[in-house]
């Protein structure tokens, strides 16, 4: 007997610290769901959700990142259309020129002020809460 | 072609608020690996982790618990003997009187400085996180 599970993810929120007022990464997606999202991906078997971030980071936005912490864990069983999934997502900064690849058809740096809505996954929310935690630190709340 | 992906699991440090010094549940297990462990367990495929929390710790303890905060995702691909899980930790509050069941053979209230060590899993190491940040306020550090 086997029993199915939500897939473990990461997602990460990477701030450029080497440009005015730390702007973050978002990419445009080459497979489907298609449009802007955080850049991430699954955890692949045998690593840490550490290891994944950075390396998915590595993948898709061609940056070594530093991780600064786990932000949340966002799991609700709607949030991606594919399979159940949930993701770890991680605060992380960096410095350097981001390109796309792998997944990334296309990525664009972003001021807080004038991040895209109706983005992929639940990816609006996860920024909604990363905004209320960067300006106020409010911490995201748990689900009921 | 599928993907081997960590199966996510769930622990939870539960503090008991109507006793002095606010102790916490550990459970024996009745299910391989033997020993004592935090309550916990996975995360059904279509529950978020908060659900999946609440509803371990009502099969194993028989608490309605409340989450306080996610603490911290435990993924080292050697915490568990039996497969690469990753573990969603979760500080909780209860009230009442805990009984053991499902997969707890046997629960103990431990007041924090008399907690055992040789748990189960990666345990030992999430309870010691957990003292420096219940003592000191310190979040575990990230995995490199």
């Amino acid at each position: 007997m086997t029993y199915r599970n939500p897939v473990p993810t990461v997602d990460m929120i990477i701030e450029l610290m080497d440009q005015p007022q730390r702007p973050i990464i978002l990419i445009e997606r080459k497979n489907s769901p298609y449009g802007w999202a955080l850049p991430g991906g699954f955890v692949d078997y045998g690593e840490t959700v550490e290891t994944a971030a950075r390396r998915e980071a590595r993948e898709e936005v061609n940056l070594e990142i530093e991780l600064i912490e786990q932000f949340h864990v966002y799991s609700d069983p709607s949030r991606d259309p594919r399979k159940h999934t949930l993701s770890i997502v991680f605060i992380a900064s960096a410095k350097g020129k981001p390109t796309p690849a792998d997944d990334a058809k296309n990525l664009r740096i972003f001021d807080l002020w004038e991040l895209p809505e109706n983005l992929c996954f639940d990816h609006d929310k996860i920024i909604k809460d990363y905004l209320n935690y960067r300006y106020y630190k409010f911490r995201p709340q748990l689900l009921h």
